[in-house]
Parts: structure tokens; sequence; C-alpha cells
């Protein structure tokens, strides 16, 4: 599937903000793909489709996991965190997406995980980054990611679990999983 | 075992200043055993016998996990992680102190984990404000000790994980395990 074809499929699924965003993430990846040696086509394909599920009535994403494989515990926490999920099994059923890292990447990109292969890490990279957000602390990442891919997604991880831990929210363990695996990865383990 | 047998068992094994703060975790443990209705005999002994293996060498402590039941993932993480699980062992080996609550008391009091008891929270908190300690953000977990035993609680998870995280420290899973079911118990679930 080409880059405008994708765009077609998911335009219809966003609100003009979120296809503009999208549009935003999908050069950051290209961009980070070539700088890192990742292919380019997955990760413009993940990068694209990798909100595909947000707009979803939150009843249906409930129904998706629980009706399907997906794993039940994140029906424990906030629904912000079922899309990449739900997106990355929709893409298979809607649109015959088989490419598994590509489904990983969505699946994962809210979340992160132990041992993200190098586009599960484009693309969590590129969300984060994309030049339209801005928050304290996003420049520091953005030229992380010019330097190194991982130690930007540690960061990135990092700061997550700071940003739920000040508004008092639990924090899904994948999340945890993937900070403690790139601390060992940039810091070294004991 | 009573208060004077046990400290007498535990001084050897600790330096002056561990010793001294291990009387004021046991004062501590017995003031928050009385107001939250928790045994104060098992309180007192979990926190005599807290640092128990504290300064035992950390080759003898790696040859304790690698040879027991504990599990092997501690060796993973930082050393300071071993003397709880340890100690927990010991005391049982060594003086025959059987009583699971105690034991798991003393083997969770540095990380937490998910569903503590009443006396776990004792100990957790106690080693935590004991009024030895100072250091920036303690005076508030101390003052809502005397109000809310498991907001204490969960304040000191959300504390120690950010600490670790100011230091690019893995975090031990049981930490965040803690700090997850305790943000459910205090703010709710989704």
């Amino acid at each position: 599937m080409n880059r405008d074809e994708a765009l077609l499929h998911v335009k219809p699924h966003l609100t003009e903000k979120r296809f503009e965003h999208t549009i935003r993430v999908a050069d950051t990846a290209l961009s980070l793909a070539e700088k890192y040696g990742v292919s380019k086509e997955q990760a413009e394909l993940a990068a694209i489709f990798h909100d595909y599920a947000k707009y979803r009535p939150v009843a249906e994403l409930r129904r998706w996991v629980e009706s399907s494989y997906l794993p039940k515990d994140l029906l424990q926490y906030h629904h912000e965190l079922w899309h990449g999920p739900v997106g990355s099994m929709l893409i298979e059923l809607e649109y015959g997406i088989h490419d598994q890292d590509v489904k990983s990447a969505i699946y994962y990109h809210t979340t992160g995980r132990k041992d993200m292969s190098p586009l599960e890490l484009v693309l969590f990279v590129a969300d984060y980054i994309e030049p339209g957000r801005q928050f304290p602390g996003l420049d520091e990442v953005r030229q992380m990611a010019k330097l190194d891919l991982v130690k930007s997604a540690w960061m990135i991880s990092r700061n997550t679990i700071n940003f739920l831990m000040s508004k008092n929210q639990p924090i899904y363990p994948d999340t945890f999983y993937a900070y403690n695996d790139l601390t060992n990865k940039v810091y070294g383990g004991f």
C-alpha cells in the first residue's frame, strides 16, 4: 500500500488535527528510518496507521479487547492505551496488513515494551517528537533523537512515567518494562 | 522472642548507626501498629530484624539468592534490593521465625509489592519515616502516615520511583506493582 492510498484510508477515521499530526509523524518516522537504517516503507505505513483506531467509541474499543486475543488487563488501565493494540488488529482485519513488525510498532506506540525492534523505536520516538508538539522537556528528546535513537526512547519512557505519576495515574506494565530495558541498554546493568 | 532478645541478636550484624536506625524503626512501627490495629508484637519483631542481612558481603547475599527459593531476577537489579529477601529467609533458618507475615514484611520492606498486608505497610512506612531520616518530601509523608497508612505508602512508592529515575536506575517490578496497586486503592481504577 503506498503513502497516498494509506492516507486515503485513515483520513475518514481521524479529526483534521489528528490527520495533520499523522502526516507529521509519517514524515518524522521517514527521517528517523533513513537515519537509523530502518525500512522507510514499514516506517511510513506504521506511522500513517498508528492512530487508526483512536476515534472509535470507547465502548467499541472495549468490545474489541474483550472479544479478541488482546490482553484483558488493558481494561484495567486508561482507554487511551487501547487504540494502539486495537488499531494493530484492525489494520490486519480490514486491510490485510499482516506485517508483524508494522503491527507491533502500532500496538506499542503508546506504551513501548521490553526489547522494542528498531521499527517500534522509530514510531515510538516519531510520535513523541513530531514538530507539531511542544511541551517542557521535548527539545531535549528531539536533540537526542538526532544522536541516539535508543536513548531518546529511554527519555520518552522516563518522561511518560513521570507524567503519569504527576497525575496520580497507574502505569501500564509494558511502559515500565520499556523503561527498565532501555535503562539497561543506555546505562548498563548491574 | 521479646524486644531485648531480638535486639541482642541483630546488634552484632549492624553498624552502630544502623542499630540506632533499627530502634527508631521499631518505635515508629509500634506506634503505627497501635494506630492502625496491627499486631504490635509482629510489627516490633519485623522492624528489629528488617535490616538483619544488610551488612552481609554482597557475594554472600548473591550466593543466598542463587542457592535458594528466592527469585533469580533479583540478581539483575541493585544489590541493595537483596538484603530484604535474604534477611526474611535467614531469620527463619537461624532463629526459627516462621511467621509468614513477619517474613513478608521484611522481604518487601525495600520494594513494596502488590496487595501488601497491613503489617507489610507498617514496616514499609516506618522504615521510610523514622525520625532520624530527613530529605525533601519526607514531612509530607510523615503527616500522611498519621491520617492514612495506604496513602502514605503510595507516596513512598511514587517517591522511590522518582528517585530511582532521577538516578537513571532500573526499577524492580515489585516497586511498580506496589505503585499501581496503591494508586488504584487511593485514587480508584478506571
